[in-house]
This record gives C-alpha cells, sequence and structure tokens, in this order.
C-alpha cells in the first residue's frame, strides 16, 4: 500500500523540484577532489506551520531517495514571547526527521514598510545569509496556491497593474535560490500530510490575527468571494498569476527591446517615436526611463506615469512633472527629458 | 450657486463622451441637403435605476447646450410581472426630460449561456436594432467604476488572463456605437445625482437577488473585500481594468505581427520558430490558430492552448490534441498542424 494521497501529492511536488535542482547543479560540472560532484544541500525553510512542516518531511523522504543532502532553517523573528523556545522546538523536530544542518536564525525586525513587509525582508536576509554561508544549492518555501491567490488580491488591491498580479514566483532570488514546490498545491493537502504523518504543527497566532492584511484576506475575504464566485476562485486566482507573469515578461522585453528604437543619436527620447509605441509598451518605457534616472520603483505608481504619458499623448504645454527620488520629467523640442535634480 | 457636485459630475462626464462623438460624427462629412450636417442622435439605454437615470438627466442637459438630439430606449425584458408596467414608466419619465424619441422595447430572453448572459444578448440585440433604425451615431450606457469593479472580478473568477481582467470598454460595438460615460464615476454619484435632482429610480429586485452572481458579489463579495484590503479596492480594480486591456491589446497586435514569422512558405507552423516567443505571445499565436480553423472561442480556455503548447515546450511524442468545434492539433515533423476534423 502507498503512502496516503496527500503525502504522495507533497512528495512528488518536491521530487520535481530536487530533480531541477540536480540538473542545474550537475550542468555546473562541480567536482570535488576525487572527481565526483558533491551532493547539493538542499534547505527548508521552516516556520513550524502546517505548510512548511509537510514540506520539510517530504524533503528528508525524497533527499533520501537522491543524491540530496537536506538541512532546515528556522527564522527567529522575536515578535511574540517564548519565539525561541518555538524556534528551539522546530530545530529538534527537523533533527528527528534526520535533516542535517538544522538552524534556528535570530532577526530583528524592523518597520519599514509595514509589520508583514519588515517581517519578511528580515526573513529573507537570514535566509539567504544561512544559504551562502552553508553552500546550500536551494531553499525551499512552503507557499501553497491559497498563499498564491491571497498574493494576487493583495497585487489586485495596489491596482498598479498585471506585474503586482503575479503573485510568486516558483523560481526566485539570486542565481534561482528560493523555490516553491507546493504553489500549485492547495493548503489543504498539506495539513492532511501533517496529520496523517502525525506531525505536529504550530499555528502562528499571526495568521488569525485581524491587525493583519492577509489575515483578513484569509478568514474573511477570501471566503466571502468564494461564496460568491464559487469554489474555483482560489484555482482561478492562481492561474492569473502565472498568466499575467508570462504576459508582463514578454511586455517587458518588449519595452527593453523598444527602447533604443525610441532615441535620437544623443540618446534622448523622441516623443513622435513615443506616441507610435502601443499604450501598454509606451509606459514601460516611460517606467523604465524614470528608474534609470533614480527614481525609486517601489515609489513609482502608476499615475506617476500616466503623467508623463500625457507629455506625449496630450501635450498642451504643461509644465515638468515631479517624479519621486527627486526625479523630474518634461517635454522640450519634442524630446522628453528626464532628469534628477 | 451651480449645479450640485454629484450633478456637475454626472454632466461633465456626458459632455466629454458628447464632444467625442461630435467630433468623429463632423468628421465623417454628413451633411443635409442644405449642406450642414444634421444633428446627430444620442440614445440613452435607460432601465429605470439610478444610474442610467442619472445619465438620462445629463444627457438631457447637455444636449440642449451641443448640437446634438437626445433620445431614450428602455428594454422591457418581460422577466417580472408587470414589466411592461414598468417600461412605460420609465418611457414616460424619459418623455418629461424632454428626450424624443422615446421608445420601450419588448425582448423575449432566452436560456443560453445562463439567465444573465442571455438577458444581456437580448438588451444588445433589441440596442443594436433600435439605434440602426433610428439611426443613432451612439447609444450611452449607465455602467459605473462599481460594475467595472464587479466586471472585473467576475473575469478573474475565470482565471483566463488579462483579456478577461479589462472589464467593460469605455468604447465599444460597431463603429465604436456604445459609450459608456460614467466607467470612472462611482454608483454613489449616479444615485445622489437623482436625489438631488428629485428623480424617482427604480430599484431593480435582481440586484439584490442573491441568485445571481452578480448581485452576490455586489452585496458580499465586493463589501468583504473592501474590509479585509481597504476602501480604495473599487477604484484598484477599475484601473486595473484599464492596464489590462492596454496590455492585451498589445500582447495581441505581437502574437498578429508574429504569425507570419513562425510559419514555412507553404504558411504551416514551425515548432522551432514557435518555441523562439516567448511563452505569452506564443500561446496567444497558438490561440489564433485554432480558432481560425473553426474552434469556437467562446469555448477554448486556458487549459486547451496551455495543451497545444505541451507539443511545442514539452514535446515527448505525443498524440493530437482534441479541442472545441471538432478541432485538433498534432505535431508533424517540425510542423503544427492544427485541422478542423
Amino acid at each position: 500500500m502507498g503512502p496516503h494521497p496527500a503525502v504522495a501529492a507533497i512528495r512528488l511536488a518536491v521530487r520535481r523540484v530536487l530533480h531541477d535542482v540536480l540538473t542545474e547543479t550537475t550542468n555546473e560540472n562541480r567536482t570535488d577532489a576525487h572527481g565526483t560532484p558533491p551532493a547539493p544541500l538542499v534547505l527548508v525553510a521552516c516556520s513550524g506551520g502546517a505548510d512548511s512542516m509537510a514540506l520539510a518531511s517530504a524533503l528528508a523522504f525524497e533527499a533520501r531517495k537522491l543524491s540530496v543532502r537536506a538541512g532546515g532553517i528556522t527564522v527567529d523573528h522575536g515578535l511574540q514571547d517564548g519565539s525561541d523556545l518555538r524556534a528551539a522546538e522546530v530545530v529538534a523536530r527537523l533533527r528527528e526527521m534526520n535533516l542535517d544542518p538544522v538552524e534556528s536564525v535570530a532577526v530583528r525586525v524592523g518597520r519599514e514598510g509595514g509589520p508583514e513587509a519588515a517581517a519578511r525582508d528580515a526573513r529573507y536576509a537570514a535566509l539567504d545569509e544561512a544559504a551562502d554561508r552553508l553552500g546550500a544549492a536551494a531553499v525551499l518555501l512552503g507557499h501553497t496556491r491559497d498563499d498564491q491567490a491571497e498574493t494576487v488580491l493583495l497585487g489586485l488591491a495596489r491596482g498598479s497593474g498585471i506585474r503586482s498580479l503575479s503573485g510568486m514566483a516558483a523560481v526566485s532570488g539570486a542565481a534561482g535560490r528560493y523555490r516553491r514546490p507546493f504553489l500549485a498545491l492547495d493548503r489543504q493537502t498539506a495539513r492532511k500530510a501533517c496529520l496523517v504523518q502525525s506531525i505536529p504543527v504550530w499555528d502562528d497566532p499571526h495568521n488569525t490575527d485581524p491587525a493583519y492584511t492577509r489575515s483578513r484576506l484569509r478568514h474573511e475575504g477570501l471566503p466571502a468571494l468564494e461564496k460568491a464566485l464559487g469554489k474555483g476562485v482560489v484555482e482561478a486566482l492562481a492561474r492569473t498569476a502565472q498568466l499575467s507573469r508570462d504576459d508582463a515578461d514578454a511586455l517587458d522585453s518588449w519595452a527593453a527591446a523598444a527602447d533604443s528604437s525610441v532615441r535620437d543619436e544623443a540618446g534622448q527620447l523622441e516623443c513622435a517615436k513615443l506616441y507610435g509605441l502601443p499604450p501598454a509598451v509606451r509606459r514601460r518605457v516611460l517606467r523604465r526611463a524614470v528608474i534609470a534616472e533614480g527614481a525609486p520603483a517601489g515609489s513609482l505608481f502608476a499615475r506617476h506615469i500616466e503623467e508623463v504619458d500625457r507629455l506625449i499623448t496630450s501635450w498642451r504645454g504643461q509644465g515638468a512633472i515631479n517624479l519621486p527620488g527627486r526625479v523630474e520629467a518634461r517635454r522640450q523640442g519634442g524630446r522628453l527629458v528626464i532628469r534628477q535634480g
């Protein structure tokens, strides 16, 4: 008798990703003193919650069958009393699964960008540092299709276009370090896999705290949307993420290619040529140009670019447009001049 | 003292659209026997609800100041007892506003595509017929930013990509006949404009009937989403519609241009060349090709195109793919052969 379907599903998802990692590290042709490639180290980032505990269990199981070393990292965000004890408990559980090395890394969470963004920034900095230090080939993250759906809705609320609808990538980070094997699996499957394997899991109180946007979305927003639109909403949102990502990539490549075709010999943007581009491409060319002059991408919103675009499409002698990062855009003699002041 | 801000807002929105219509009809250079162009007829499609009654009032006001004749059409869907009396009442109210001609058109709603789609199809067929018969230059529709937000969420639930996120167009139909002046106005402004002008409005019981998806979305889904994500959600969804529409248009034009570059002299699709396109463009080229061979666009889903795409990206000798409309796609000698059986 094979494993429970939920366990089979999480293992298959991890197996596919490990195969990708093995293929890529083999292609790099690294060998040890004996001429054989060392087994790559794959880490799981584990909070102790059901998703990442399921991921750890599947990594432990699959790594034994492949030429992969499996380790784990848990990040102690220090945001709750006893978080250090919690982290120690996660370390113990990962060691029981025979992961090695296993580490707990304590971080200090700042305040920039709000509590969720600050915690995320601190977490990824710690994971990057650990992965570098341990020479890991990959770090697995337990995000599920449900997390993806929530991320798409959070992006939708920004109203800043299809890039913000594209959610989390299956492969991301420097050299594709971060992998998300569960992006096509639902949260329920991960929970079930823990249950049938008798893996104790921790429910982060933040996940049900209505002070957090994502928590409100998970427990109120998404269920109401499912009630109105039907049960397929989570899957539809996840599919939207993938399609939007591909679309945004294609349009970015078009804008990059168009950039040189709309400049004069001196490298200045020509308004008449910009006018001839499709609006979606022109706005991306403008956004690239404004960022290249020093505007911080994170502070540059759709409305900024629309205002710059009106210098091209609705020219009536308007003055310079002030943009984030003390960048200004003005139209001058048929050229669009973008400069940091 | 000028009009109430809500009334000023609806009038400005209509004025802008009438200017567009006048500019376009003047450019067509039609003249009457005396060599002067006839005043174009602009119709309002009016259900008697707040949005379209506000629209009718603004059209009546602005048309008097411009060289435009204003008329109105109300469609009696025959779905409720007394709907004929309701339609007669709407006709009377539009005539009180001095709209002329004003007509009530009775339709029979079929069942195809569900009750909402069937009612919509019957309504647009009746509006098209009336506009043709009366020689109207434009038909104004009362859809607001809130309707747009709902439409984006309905599209999101289909999970079929950014075209379905692009909502309703400000200008649509044959020769740009349909115009939606209120697409950037909120529903509240239209209601307020009726209230302060003492215009009685009718609340369609369908709008609050939870049997209808849009009604559930309006009264439960969207409010819950706003509670989770904040008050800007409706605006963000409407902005997403516009950005997605521009993006989808640009990618469609890319796919149309790419089509000839991926075919051999015999006009057959070459797999190697298709492989070189960005995935977002390749999938659109494939979709166009499948539709050109007779597959009905409405039955062709993202998963169908993904399966055809795997003949290009994950070729392992798989057989023919069966598609809607008895179309099949197979890979043969490095070519993608798409044919109706």
